[in-house]
């Protein structure tokens, strides 16, 4: 990916005159590629207006957001240990108390915003900011001529060796106090505030170099209204959220971290374009468009399918009855994959067949006559379980002991899941399904097909996420009733390019043609038994891949509840024929980007939602 | 694998008289898999003599050998906290002293017979054996009563912590105490002695759970007649390890570790059979069949072809200069992967442009007029490299980034490999070829290859070992001149089973249609371009595998330099039709087995081979 800015450059051949704010920026910005610098806001804001900057990278979350940008940073680095003041003490250490002072209250009126534990936390870090010990030190430092951040640092240092040696409770106050000094440190020298408030007065735009969970535990939409951020792909932790929350997302966007903090930001999630210092008009217009694409996403309801009628049954990805609301919310149909892992974690026993049981049935009993496809335990060594001890130590676990393969070891764990899921289908309406994850062989879908069926499970379906089993659909099909294509590990497997790094993110994308043949591979044998071949990985809620997987022969798609309504509108806009030129399209050509932008030729009903 | 001990069980359907020792055991034994009971001897004994037992597993390294089992045990057990001796305080120290005295004489001894630094290594471990203040020590526990082996274990004990907290060269020493307590409590308890032998009087048959690089780093052919492991399929280290030293071995053996140190065994390492105490006459006959075999091998000779003269060279994989000698020895046509990692290994710094080209040329000028492909640096983080930092910590190093994708980040470092090859390729009359390891799409193929060409390398290649790049060879093979496919990794990948994990060994199998699917793709793209495809993973050395790779339309085989004989003469009593008809029965089949078992049935040749 590359991003340029216009402002400072001179006219040429590779730039383009762009009018609205957030009507897609063409193929170029969205898939990522071949990025032009952009002059924007002339045609909105008359001639002569001052030209703006733009960012481009892949846009992952659909939708337009506007507000501050809040950088994320790193580790605030260590000020320079011969760092001097200018001589005048009195006015370097009232300089390093404001300072202080300022943080501390800062914490105190989050704490007051946020209420209950979080108050209780910050107002104890608000209280070692105000500790008179460490500003006379930090004072003491400051008069034998050390600048105010240096002393700041080293005050900080005393404390902090003190509180580690101490350990226990005391110890684990280390990050705490290192927070401090860091904002501390960061408001003196005029860096940006590290870390992500928990609460902001307006949303404001998260830009970061990637985001870890870690992050991001605390935000949400009321908080956040987009995120930016140079690494990752669509597959990265940040898209998976972004489309989780609703909220629009850029990834891939180089150069974006370099954004001042505050800076007014209008990001298109779906062009991949991110304006910096938007005019009103802009911002306005963005908004305007935005709105009028909520009304088409509104206006489509009811079951999925093409615009002549071709039904694809639209189903939520679940992990369990917290995700049922945005499910049924979002119009879901059904639920597509019904993750069990939540159950299994943090325990020191399995679950019981009754606690099972109890878990599954108010899934089922929400979706009355409807589909639930639930995937059976998908444990292993890079998620262990306490009662299931890997057998030996996987240096590459992605490729190790998981899915199916540990339930040949442990096949107990496996017969009581069967039964308790089998038990809580028997009370409900709703049409069960069992499926297994990591299926690579035939003998290991008979194996899986045999044991549901003795468990009284008589729809058995295996996901296919390992390449062996998109090249052999033909064979495996026959074992089983259904297959459910897990995009995320197929691509990662077919590119071998692990989905948590970031350096080879570029390669862990859907539209790669080698994952595209794959997936038509599945569905063609899955057709040619007249058996279902659904969509449950990221590349289902991408609503321009989603019309070219119905093109390929897919027959549901699931996905995060909040990008239903995205796919339906995109699927309703369009014929099956149309998705199957563009299904057509996209495989004839020879890259990621290339494919893509075949596909959106193929597409003309995508300009309704900006897309 | 399942193996089935013949002796105690009557004769059933399952049942199958044998008479010759090393003929294959139809497809069912080397298949590895619906292993039968097998009653053996009978004819070879004439009625009535003693049935004797038989296991079965996966033959990976072909030949007959035969010697006294030594059984690799884990740790030895600490001897029970309360264990006692008889009473006679006397009789049990004079028991624990011998037992000391023997390690420190077998050290001795052994050391002897190496020489060196091995002696010196070994005199001293001896003399820790014999240290007095140790067997005092020991002494005065037996007068208390405690057991000789409780007692070593509590005197080791002591002694270990004093060495292990003075740390240093002392300290480094622990693994030394360790060894000779074990060895000490073994003799004294009865239990196998613990270790691989460096040295043997007369070669013997290494029997463990799985071999690891670290047990045999000293081993050679004249102290091992042949490996038999419980663990591991074809591409484990067991196998490879095997195959390069030209020894049998057979892998995925249930049971081997059961069998007791000592006894005769004879191993067919193409049937994977493994017979325990075999009678004179069976040893014998094996001998002959050997010999036999070793006739048809010599007899092939001169450049690879099929017995209708369709030319396949046969070239070698090598690692350094070296290689060389038993490649020459082998009759390699030239080398089909040189891996260049060990010039990068356990430096601070890279090798200079310089260095790298003095090491090239010596293995260029080797094969005058011959081919040789060079596979640029394969590192990454999982073999790490001091000046090569990854940029983040990788999860599943085999998804991260290797190969190609270092050099994306590393450009300079692949300019002075490129730089060096293509001045001492200048110096030669060697076909020198270079291909990048690890590319998965088009535009890395493009890059590789431009940057080839720039320094002056005209043509350029890759390897096949990402799914992507086999699904998409067509594309791709406009980018290069060449293909290598390494099936290995592409294995590994494409059934998402780590190679260095034994709990998945069984999918880690070559002979999987899908992975023949891919081959095929990847053979079919090259030669509609008119362009060659090698093989240089570990199927190219099974020689029904190889015949079935040029079926497909490989057109080069690359091995380590052992298996080189075995490939030739398989090819040489094939025609290319046969090969043809042994690869589509083998694509037609829905297991790994029932390929080989397939492709084995056109295969006529193979008897005369003993396959």
């Amino acid at each position: 990916m590359e991003a340029q800015e216009a402002a400072g450059r001179g006219p040429g051949a590779n730039e383009t005159e762009q009018a609205a704010a957030v009507t897609p920026d063409a193929g170029a910005a969205s898939t990522g590629t071949g990025a032009s610098a952009t002059r924007q806001g002339a045609a909105v804001s008359g001639p002569g207006a001052s030209e703006q900057a733009a960012l481009t990278g892949t846009g992952v979350s659909p939708g337009a957001g506007y507000g501050p940008a809040h950088v994320l940073v790193g580790d605030i680095p260590e000020p320079d240990k011969e760092a001097r003041h200018d001589g005048d003490a009195a006015a370097e250490r009232a300089r390093a108390e404001r300072a202080l002072d300022e943080v501390a209250a800062d914490l105190e009126a989050r704490g007051a915003r946020a209420g209950g534990e979080a108050e209780e936390v910050l107002g104890a870090q608000a209280m070692m900011a105000r500790d008179p010990g460490l500003s006379g030190e930090v004072g003491a430092l400051v008069d034998q001529g050390v600048a105010a951040a240096r002393a700041v640092f080293e005050a900080f240092g005393k404390y902090r060796d003190l509180l580690a040696a101490a350990g226990g409770y005391l110890g684990e106050r280390v990050a705490d106090l290192d927070d401090i000094r860091d904002r501390t440190i960061a408001l003196l020298t005029g860096l940006p505030m590290p870390g992500v408030p928990a609460t902001a007065d307006r949303p404001f735009v998260l830009i970061a170099k990637d985001l870890a969970p870690a992050d991001t535990a605390l935000l949400s939409k009321e908080v956040v209204a987009a995120f930016v951020t140079e690494q990752g792909g669509p597959t990265s932790h940040t898209a998976i959220l972004a489309r989780a929350m609703g909220v629009p997302a850029v990834v891939g966007c180089a150069g974006a971290t370099s954004v001042a903090s505050g800076t007014p930001v209008l990001v298109d999630g779906a062009a991949g374009t991110v304006r910096l210092s938007p005019s009103d008009d802009e911002v306005a217009q963005a908004r305007q468009a935005d709105e009028a694409r909520r009304a088409v996403l509104s206006a489509a309801t009811g079951p999925g399918r093409t615009a002549d009628g071709h039904a694809v049954p639209l189903l939520a990805n679940i992990g369990g009855p917290r995700d049922l609301e945005s499910a049924l919310a979002n119009g879901a149909e059904g639920v597509g994959l019904y993750r069990t892992e939540f159950l299994f974690l943090d325990r020191e026993t399995a679950p019981t067949g009754e606690e099972q049981e109890a878990a599954y049935r108010p899934v089922f009993e929400a979706f009355p006559e409807g589909r639930v496809v639930v995937r059976t335990l998908d444990a292993g060594a890079d998620k262990p379980l306490a009662f299931l001890p890997p057998p030996e130590e996987e240096p590459n676990p992605a490729l190790g002991e998981r899915g199916v393969r540990m339930f040949r070891r442990y096949p107990e764990i496996m017969a009581v899941q069967l039964g308790a899921l089998a038990r809580a289908a028997a009370g409900t309406s709703a049409k069960v399904q069992v499926m297994a994850p990591m299926v690579a062989t035939v003998e290991e879908a008979e194996w899986f097909a045999t044991a549901c069926r003795t468990a009284g499970l008589d729809s058995p379906g295996i996901m296919i996420e390992v390449p062996s089993a998109a090249l052999r659909a033909a064979d495996l099909i026959r074992a089983v009733d259904f297959f459910s294509i897990g995009t995320n590990d197929l691509t990662q497997y077919a590119l071998a390019a692990d989905r948590q790094v970031s350096a080879v993110a570029g390669l862990q994308d859907p539209w790669h043609p080698a994952v595209l043949d794959l997936i038509a591979l599945a569905a063609t044998a899955a057709t040619a038994e007249s058996k279902g071949c659904g969509v449950c990985g990221e590349a289902a809620a991408d609503p321009v891949l989603a019309c070219v997987l119905v093109g390929m022969g897919v027959t549901s798609l699931s996905m995060g509840a909040p990008a239903l309504p995205w796919v339906r509108a995109a699927l309703g806009r369009h014929t099956l024929d149309q998705c199957r030129a563009a299904a057509a399209a996209a495989r004839t050509a020879t890259s990621a980007a290339a494919a893509k932008a075949a596909a959106r030729a193929e597409l003309p009903g995508l300009a309704a939602l900006a897309l």
